[in-house]
């Protein structure tokens, strides 16, 4: 691979130092010159838009409609985190006073970071992704990691932030991208590269993750690995299988199911026939996805027909052979089902786990106890989901703890796979679902998993740098600052 | 070993599943109830003042007064949690309102965690310390690792606060200890313990990190290793010695050097000789400490005699021999003297490494550039100090960025070997200062190493957790809340 340096692609040591000389531009920028970075690069994904859909369209096999929605999601994405950075919060300016010398504490940026975006959302969980989007608005340089299931979408988008960043007087090198499989395991090792956010599979990002704790000087890796995400519909609500029918069916097939809030486990009351033969129904007669790559769709064929071997489980609807004969599909949706105790069975940890694909498992539970001894036995979730009418509202109290202790996000009454980006997200979880249980990779807070604190000590007000001098008095407003234990607000504009 | 578990001592397993079967109380409990819980705590540690420092004085070799005015501190870091826990913002309050049904996010505790405390603060950084305050501040029980240098001391405390919770209606078993090197590495691998807070050496913290890092579902290790701490004369304030010396002096010499603020690495302009002699004489005329434990001992023996050793090293005080025939001395001071270029030679990375006690190295620089050199060439370190008059501010601009970089606490003209517990206290740095440089070990912001975030979408509002509830609006005021991006203080009461 010969190529030029100015599209922004190149070798990891190249590419990071890049990088690294980048970095304290961004750093030192200041809010407001971040916050229009941001909102640049977010203009610049508006302006490409059509290339950057009919790309994406051809290497994944999504809609157009839904690629064009993703866009506009990444390019709001990047103006919510030009919000962020102007509110100022995320700095968490502390100071305490002392006739010794106050001590000022804030928060600052880590450093160059990787990012690995994921197959299934080639914009949102890409180069311009919610990674990307969070560590440049700390300031953060970012080093993406090119997906091989979409290079030309992930190239598409590289140009349109590099030129972006130019137009707004940074460094096109606050981005760059390397590609290949070794690659991947040279960036998260090399010296310079300070955290890691991965969306993907549970053994790539377990690897990686295994790479940065054994580094010399061990790094973060904010990784979002695999999902398996339970819905539990409450025995009134079993018993209206018309409310629960359309966010259920919403929640398992979203994207061909290609999602990782996708909804894998549904709880049903083992009476709830009616519902159980619906959902049977609705999976027999949706459409056949082309999935986003072969070995997505040789994990779909084998994940299922394994599964649907398992003791105790039925087949409800699908045999797990492609209806097409191409790499990719189409597939056959697959509906299995089983009991608490099949999904509990030793011998059975595969039900247990993420199978991307339009493939779901029924689970037919006896009681609430039993109910909650299920949800209490699976690995953590991004997302649960509860269906329930008032009369399940005792019920629901019960299951709630064991479902947040289960999952990042639970959600009432609507489908699961659908995560609204603002202040307030949490896409996150215990492992697998995230290899980082404190932090998010989705929303507001995520810029959190890029800044590290410092403190400055009786330091003289002219060194102090310019966000801070903000924090102790100066003339510009409009950060927030706790003083010796108090929070205050800037005032409005 | 037989004991009954009414002292909180036992085997891990038991330990760990009594620590598990307290957490949901205490993390239910309401801010106030735990609040009060952390005064009692404290309350108690007061009550069993003359105790606590005749049992730490004769197992540490430490100072009674020295001691304490800890057991003080200690327990003031107690009701500073208290009030942590009251003024709420901990929790990051958000909701996020749509006519499709609000989100709400907000931080919840982890679950048992496990604190392994430090030898040379029995009681700051020991089973009542840092971690376990803001542990239990933020609702998770906790399983303490007796320290095998102060056995007795950390039976105290356990009883002292384990009485405590019984006082304030909680289990005593939100705090339990266990006992022994093996029993160590069964608490960080105990599937039901979430996360781990360390004080100690860059050796047997490693391990534990590697540990939690290997475990099927990894868990954070929030360790605090080693820290060299360099302290920086710049070339006017090297002029005026008598201002420098004292903070100096304090900063080498603190508890013997057995501090993890210890300046270990006085950077000195080339020409400084008189402050160089002042310092070689304070060194030289200082008292002889009794140390820690054997082991420190030992290793401060060793480690001056082969630093001093080292090519391009000079001795200026002290031979590196113990003064008594003690295992735990008196030891002699030792002073070393180098240039940068011995300070980055290959072959001399012992000098940049931490050693606990009354040792220090003054490094001559040429210029400032190459004192920025040998700064940012350095590990990650608590804090850094600097010395400077105000004819040295342009050079000290200079110098501030890679010390911001190199140290997680930065302090101008005073002593490093302090540390002010409070909202904007700074403890941790890049590894092997921290080997988690986005959180801090002490301070108010602590207790956010052991909680997690979790959403609820679309709850209905009789469902909501008791906190969340104030959150939405409800009858008790008292929380931070951000509301669609807005951060909203509560009423002053």
């Amino acid at each position: 691979m010969t190529r030029t340096y100015d599209d922004g692609l190149g070798e990891v040591a190249d590419v990071v130092e890049r990088a690294r000389r980048a970095g304290p531009e961004l750093a030192d920028a200041g809010r407001e010159r971040r916050a229009r970075l941001l909102e640049t690069m977010a203009a610049h994904l508006d302006r490409s838009r059509v290339e950057l859909v009919a790309t994406a369209a051809a290497e994944t096999a999504l809609a157009p409609d839904v690629l064009d929605a993703e866009v506009t999601r990444t390019a709001d994405q990047l103006r919510m985190f030009a919000d962020v950075v102007r509110e100022g919060s995320y700095l968490e300016a502390t100071v305490d006073s002392a006739p010794a010398g106050d001590v000022l504490r804030w928060l600052r940026p880590l450093g160059p970071v990787a990012v690995f975006g994921a197959s299934n959302f080639p914009f949102a969980y890409g180069v311009a992704g919610g990674d990307t989007a969070s560590a440049l608005a700390a300031g953060c340089p970012v080093v993406a990691k090119e997906h091989p299931s979409h290079p030309r979408t992930c190239r598409a988008v590289l140009t349109a932030l590099r030129t972006a960043a130019e137009e707004a007087g940074f460094s096109p090198d606050v981005i760059g991208m390397v590609s290949g499989f070794e690659a991947g395991g040279q960036l998260v090792t090399h010296p310079a590269v300070t955290a890691v956010g991965f969306t993907g599979s549970v053994g790539g990002g377990r690897a990686l993750f295994d790479l940065c704790a054994a580094r010399p000087e061990p790094i973060p890796f904010y990784g979002e690995l695999g999902s398996v995400n339970p819905a539990v519909v409450l025995p009134h609500a079993a018993r209206t299988p018309d409310a629960v029918l359309e966010p259920l069916v919403t929640s398992m097939l979203t994207r061909g199911g290609q999602v990782c809030t996708k909804a894998g486990l549904i709880f049903l009351p083992d009476d709830a026939d009616q519902l159980a033969d619906q959902l049977r129904q609705r999976m027999a007669d949706a459409p056949h996805p082309v999935l986003l790559n072969e070995s997505i769709t040789a994990a779909y064929l084998a994940g299922t027909a394994q599964r649907a071997a398992l003791d105790g489980v039925e087949v409800r609807c699908g045999d797990g052979a492609a209806a097409g004969d191409d790499a990719r599909g189409p597939v056959a949706p697959v509906l299995l089902a089983t009991t608490v105790a099949g999904l509990l069975a030793d011998a059975n940890a595969e039900l247990r786990q993420e199978c991307f694909g339009p493939y779901a498992v029924l689970v037919r539970y006896r009681s609430v106890a039993e109910l909650r001894t299920a949800l209490a036995a699976l690995p953590s979730s991004l997302v649960a989901g509860v269906y329930a009418t008032d009369d399940d509202l005792p019920d629901a109290r019960d299951v709630l703890p064991v479902l947040v202790d289960r999952a990042g996000r639970v959600v009432w009454n609507q489908p699961t796979s659908g995560l609204r980006v603002g202040w307030a997200t949490q896409h996150g979880g215990g492992y697998p679902a995230s290899t980082a249980a404190g932090t998010t990779s989705v929303g507001a807070t995520a810029i959190r998993r890029w800044l590290r604190p410092s403190a400055l000590q009786n330091w003289p007000a002219a060194l102090l740098p310019a966000e801070l001098r903000d924090a102790v008095g100066g003339a510009e407003p409009g950060l927030p600052v706790r003083r010796d234990g108090q929070l205050h607000l800037p005032e409005a504009v």
